[in-house]
C-alpha cells in the first residue's frame, strides 16, 4: 500500500508557555520511523477543545494516523477524552475492566480509590481501549477506515508503554507495515565528516534497502542502519554483515551496538577481566568517577577517586613530584602520568585514569591554550599518555577529556 | 491593543525523525510569553517549499507573529528564503552588509569565502534583514500589515541572539507592548505541594497583574512572578517587595533568583569568605565535585575531592575507623561524619562535604533501604549530618543527595 503518513499532536499549555521541552513528539517520531510510519507534521496546542478540533481537521486532510497525547486526567479535565467523544458523536460508558486495573493499581500503593479516579474508567463508546500498564488512564484507539486517531496520557513513562505495547504492534498490523530492522553503530575518537569520509566506500556499497543515517552527540557520532523488506530474519543477517565489514575497516573506533555509554562497555569489561578501576582527576573534576558511578553495580569494579583540583592534592595524595610540577607545569605528560600511577598506587587498583588540563575560560597560555588536556592510563604493566586539543568551552572540555579517558580505557581492556 | 498571538514553525526533517528533540521552540515560546506575547500553537514541518507554504497560510489565519526557524544555509538550499521570496512575489538582491558581515567573520577564522557563502548575502527584497551577529545567515523580518513573518537560523545559539537583539525589541515596538517584569524565585529542600501549602496566604494576597507560576526541577523548585503594566520600574519595585515578604515567610529554602544555580552560589559564598571546600564522597561518587567544578573560577576555592566508593578508601585516605564501619555500617551517621573530617583535615581545606548512602538499586536492607543517604558537613567548628529518604531511582538519587549536601553547605555558610 501508498505510505502511511503521520501526524502528532501536543496537548498542553505548558508547552506553549516553554515550561516544558517537548521531548515526547520527538521519542515517539524516533519511534514511529522505526516502524516504517513518515511523521509529516508535530504540532502543540493548548487545553482548549476547539483548537484540538481544529488541529484534528487539519491533520485529517494530511494523514492516515493521528496520535494525540496530554489533556487527560482529572487536573486537564480530561478535556481529550470529552473533545474526542464529541468529536465521534460517541456514548460515554463505564469501562470495568479499567476500573479494576485502577482498584488494583490503587491498593498496590495504599491509596483509596476517589470519584476522581473512577471518572479514569468513563470512557467514548466507539473507542477500543489501550491498557496502559503505567497508569490510571489508558490510551483510545478510534478506528475510521482508512485513519487511526490515537489518544494517549502525556506523562512519558506511560506514554513510551502505550507506544510499545499498544500502539506499534495494531499500526504494524492495521497497515500492514512491512518489517524493518534497525541497528546502531557507536563510535567516538573522530568527527562526522572524517567518519565519513573514512567508510565512503562502504556506505556506498550499501543496497538500496539499507538506510545509513549519522546521529552525532558531543563526543560520539552513531551510525544508524535501517532496512525493510517482507523477512525479518533476513534482513537482520544483513544488516549484521554490513556491521561486520564495517568493524573490519574501522576497528578502534567501534565502541559497541545499539545506544550502548562507553561508561557501560568499559564496566563490562572491567567485570570480566576481575580488574578494579580508580581515577586521578584534575581537569575533568569527578565527571569521569561520576559516568563511571552511574551504572549500577559498578561497585563491584570502581574503588575510587582522587579528585586533585589544587597542586598540593596531586603531592600530598597522589605522589607527584611537585619539582616536576613547577619545571613542567600541572598540565604536562610527566605530572598526569604520576598521577596515574600514584592513583592506581594508593587506591589499589590495577587501572587509574588520571587528566590534567586547562578546561576554561581562563588559565590558558600561548603554550598551553584553554582546551589542552593531557589524559593517561596507569595499567598493571606500566602507564601510557596522550595529549588532546579540545577546544574553548568549559562544559564541553569535561565532557570531552572524561569521552577520551573512558576510550583510551577501553581500548587498553580490549588490546586495540 | 488586543492580545498578540504567535504560531512558532520550526522547518528540518530531523525533527520530524526525532534525531532532534525541538528545544528553540521552548526557548522561544518561554521568551515570547516574557514579553507579553502569546503563542497559540508549535509546528514542526519538514524541509520542503509546499509544506512550508501550507504552515504559513494556516497560521496566518489564526496569529499575528509568525516565527520562523530553519531551513537556511547552504546544506538546505537555503529553502525558506527562497520559498518566502516566492510567497511575497519578491525579487531576490545581493546585500551588501551582510556581505561585508560574512568577509569578516570568514577572515577571523582564516577561512577562504566561497561562491556558496556569498549565497547568504542574496535576500528577498521585501524583507528588513535583521542582524545575525553569530553567523553568516541574517534573520529576514517580513513585516505585512497587522501581521509580521520573521525567519531565523534554526543553529540554537544564532536564533537566540537574533531574539534577543532584534526580534523581541522590534515586536515590543511594533505592538506596543506593555512592560514586562520576571523575577524567578528559587527553592530548595521541601517539594511544589508542601511549598504551596507554606505559602498559601501569601500567594493570594498577589495583585491579580502579577501571576505566579510554579517550575519544578528534580530537587528544585522555581517560582516565577511575572506583572505586565505601563512603568517596568514601578513593576519591578512591587515584584521585589513580594520577593521581600516571600523571604521573610520561607527564609531558609530560597536559595537565589533568577535561574542561578546552588553550586553558582555556594561558589560565590566560599569565595567571598575567602575559605576552601573539599568533597568525600561516596554514593554520589563524584557528583558533588563535578557540579562544584562546573563552575569556571572554582579552582580559587575547590581543592579536591576523595571519591571512597570502596570501604578500604574509606580507611586509608579517609581515616574512617574500620571497626566503626563493621559495626555500624558504611551507610550511618559514625561513617559519614569521619568521612567528612578525615576528607577536612587530609585534604587541608576549611569545610568538606560528605555522603554515603545506598543509591541502589541493589544493596538495600529492610533497615536501610534503597535511597537511604547521610549527608555530612564538617566546619571549622565541628561537624553536622542529616539523613535523607530519596526514593529508588539511582540517577535521581545521585541528584538529590548532591542537592542535598549543597543546600547543606549553602546553609552552614550563610549562616541560615
Amino acid at each position: 500500500m501508498s505510505e502511511i503518513l503521520c501526524e502528532i499532536i501536543s496537548i498542553g499549555d505548558e508547552l506553549l508557555i516553554g515550561q516544558v521541552v517537548n521531548t515526547n513528539s520527538s521519542w515517539m517520531a524516533a519511534e514511529l520511523n522505526k516502524a516504517g510510519i513518515r511523521v509529516n507534521k508535530i504540532t502543540a496546542i493548548a487545553d482548549e477543545g476547539s483548537e484540538i478540533i481544529d488541529a484534528i481537521k487539519q491533520a485529517e486532510s494530511q494523514s492516515n494516523v493521528i496520535l494525540l497525547t496530554g489533556g487527560l486526567g482529572p487536573t486537564k479535565d480530561d478535556i481529550t477524552k470529552n473533545v474526542l467523544a464529541d468529536y465521534f458523536n460517541s456514548d460515554i460508558i463505564f469501562h470495568e475492566p479499567t476500573y479494576k486495573h485502577i482498584k488494583s493499581l490503587f491498593s498496590k500503593r495504599n491509596y483509596k480509590v476517589t470519584e476522581v479516579n473512577k471518572h479514569q474508567a468513563l470512557l467514548p463508546e466507539k473507542c477500543t481501549p489501550l491498557f496502559n500498564s503505567n497508569g490510571t488512564a489508558p490510551g483510545m484507539w478510534f478506528d475510521i477506515g482508512k485513519t487511526v486517531i490515537i489518544s494517549m496520557p502525556g506523562v512519558p513513562f506511560e506514554m513510551r508503554g502505550l507506544m510499545i505495547d499498544e500502539v506499534i504492534p495494531r499500526l504494524s498490523k492495521k497497515y500492514n507495515l512491512p518489517s524493518i530492522y534497525h541497528k546502531t553503530v557507536m563510535t567516538t575518537g573522530i568527527g562526522e565528516s572524517m567518519l565519513a569520509e573514512h567508510i565512503d566506500s562502504w556506505a556506498s556499497s550499501l543496497p538500496s534497502h539499507i538506510k545509513l543515517a549519522y546521529l552525532p552527540q558531543p563526543g560520539i557520532v552513531r551510525l544508524r542502519l535501517s532496512a525493510s523488506g517482507p523477512d525479518e530474519n533476513k534482513l537482520k543477517n544483513e544488516i549484521d554483515d554490513y556491521c561486520d565489514k564495517l568493524s573490519v575497516l574501522i576497528p578502534k573506533i567501534i565502541f559497541g551496538y545499539n545506544d550502548i555509554t562507553l561508561e557501560e562497555v568499559v564496566g563490562s569489561l572491567l567485570k570480566k577481566d576481575e580488574v578494579t578501576l580508580s581515577t586521578a582527576e584534575s581537569c575533568t573534576g569527578g565527571y569521569i568517577a561520576h559516568l563511571i558511578t552511574s551504572i549500577a553495580g559498578s561497585s563491584n569494579y570502581f574503588k575510587g577517586s582522587i579528585v586533585s583540583y589544587d597542586n598540593d592534592v596531586k603531592v600530598n595524595q597522589l605522589k607527584v613530584n611537585s619539582g616536576d610540577i613547577e619545571k613542567y607545569g600541572a598540565v604536562s605528560q610527566q605530572v598526569v602520568e604520576q598521577m596515574a600511577i600514584g592513583g592506581k598506587e594508593v587506591l589499589k587498583t590495577d587501572y587509574c585514569l588520571a587528566t590534567s588540563g586547562i578546561a576554561g575560560p581562563q588559565g590558558g597560555t600561548e603554550e598551553k591554550p584553554v582546551g589542552t588536556v593531557w589524559i593517561a592510563i596507569a595499567t598493571p604493566t606500566g602507564v601510557k599518555s596522550k595529549l588532546f586539543n579540545l577546544g574553548e568551552h568549559r562544559g564541553r572540555n569535561i565532557r570531552r577529556s572524561t569521552l577520551g579517558a573512558l576510550e583510551m580505557l577501553r581500548r587498553e581492556l580490549a588490546k586495540i
